[in-house]
């Protein structure tokens, strides 16, 4: 890992950046992966790297939805396993639901290696190798597993692609996305999109599902609606770019 | 390189991902840069995937200074040589002046594989050992060559790091920088900034600096105010999230 000075002003970016290029060198994420990363690195940035309130309330619904569930599931891909391998696990154990790796550049190697980076971050159980097809999507990710995301009712996706959210949909999922492109089809089809990054996004979704009651949570889902939240999201990428509009130019 | 749909509503996008990609297995392109190259992605996308007025101006602009520079250098890196490299030799030719390889992650292999790659476009002369060293700059990039930018009075960059703008200007030069970023030190510091993708910011340079006179050059110099094209980035990138949000939300 090249080394960052701790003070510098985008130092947990810059540090995340060079974990994902470390998870790339061990074949965890893939190259498409950085590009994606890379991506997101942007989108956050005019987010001001910061959970803004839209997204909190997101996340207080995204936990609700999970702890009301009959059987959650969370969908891991490589990227995600690469930035937040630990805090994965505490939330899957928080929910006692499962972890399940899918990916869409796809290899029984690679599928193993990430169900491995879980199990030594405290996984107990990972499903990684599929037994099913969801009907409907023809990339890779449309293998899943019978114990897993086959028999959920509510699947936790990060960084996805569009086709995939509208085949989870479409096979009567309900789907909350954490995804920080607003405007993506996985944001517009997701039941709850969560605007912010994963490494604060997963934690606090965690912190709500392990002190919110179940009238708390009946109660959040029932004030969410996420065209109206995505909205808020845009107003928030505006002031900040009307922010630093002032602050530098 | 991966098949993509031509009818695909973001192909060009898309296209040039997978060129990456496969300019990265072949050594010219860093893990690094495929991280970057998302970050661009972003940007572009927030910008329509289009040359917005200011960018056009600003490219006007950077034609003018180009032309009436004593010399001027293109500085090429990774990303940039993957990306455009025909582009950059028909630049280079017709403003006759040379093509500098100038790497923040320098190998002497990568540097001459990214020579030898615009020499296949047509380049006539690649500077790509460098002999001199930027004064104030710590990192590979302050390697220069005698021939090209440390004589140069004009310095065209493009997906560069604030530190080296920063040196360059200290040490005298003009800047002009293609960065989609439009608050990055880059950005604020360069003299003109264009706030557009390299796949169209450079064959339009070239054709300003074909079909320019020298008045005009002159005119077009006069008019142009950095700072106030950024802040009308600023505002375009704003109606952009306005219309999206009509659209989709």
């Amino acid at each position: 890992m090249s080394f960052v000075p701790p003070d510098h002003p985008r130092f947990l970016s810059l540090m995340y950046r060079e974990r994902l290029v470390e998870k790339f060198k061990e074949g965890v994420v893939v190259a498409q992966g950085l590009i994606a990363h890379g991506r997101g690195e942007a989108f956050d940035y005019i987010l001001g790297e910061q959970t803004i309130p839209p997204a909190l309330e997101a996340e207080k619904a995204a936990a609700a939805l999970l702890k009301l569930a009959r059987k959650p599931v969370i969908s891991v891909n490589g990227n995600a396993a690469a930035l937040v391998p630990g805090e994965l696990v505490e939330l899957s154990k928080a929910l006692n639901a499962p972890l399940e790796v899918n990916l869409f550049y796809r290899s029984e190697e690679r599928a193993k290696r990430i169900a491995e980076l879980l199990k030594a971050h405290g996984a107990e159980e990972v499903l990684w190798r599929p037994d099913q097809e969801l009907p409907g999507l023809s990339s890779e990710r449309r293998r899943v597993s019978s114990k897993g995301i086959a028999s959920a009712d509510v699947v936790l996706v990060s960084l996805e692609d569009g086709d995939r959210t509208e085949a989870l949909k479409r096979n009567g999922k309900k789907v909350i996305a954490i995804d920080l492109n607003p405007f993506s089809r996985t944001s517009l089809t997701a039941d709850i999109t969560i605007v912010d990054n994963v490494i604060r996004a997963i934690p606090n979704i965690t912190k709500f599902v392990k002190a919110m009651s179940e009238r708390e949570a009946e109660e959040a889902l029932e004030r969410f609606d996420n065209a109206r939240n995505l909205r808020e999201v845009v107003k928030w990428i505006k002031k900040w770019l009307d922010a630093k509009t002032s602050e530098l130019l």
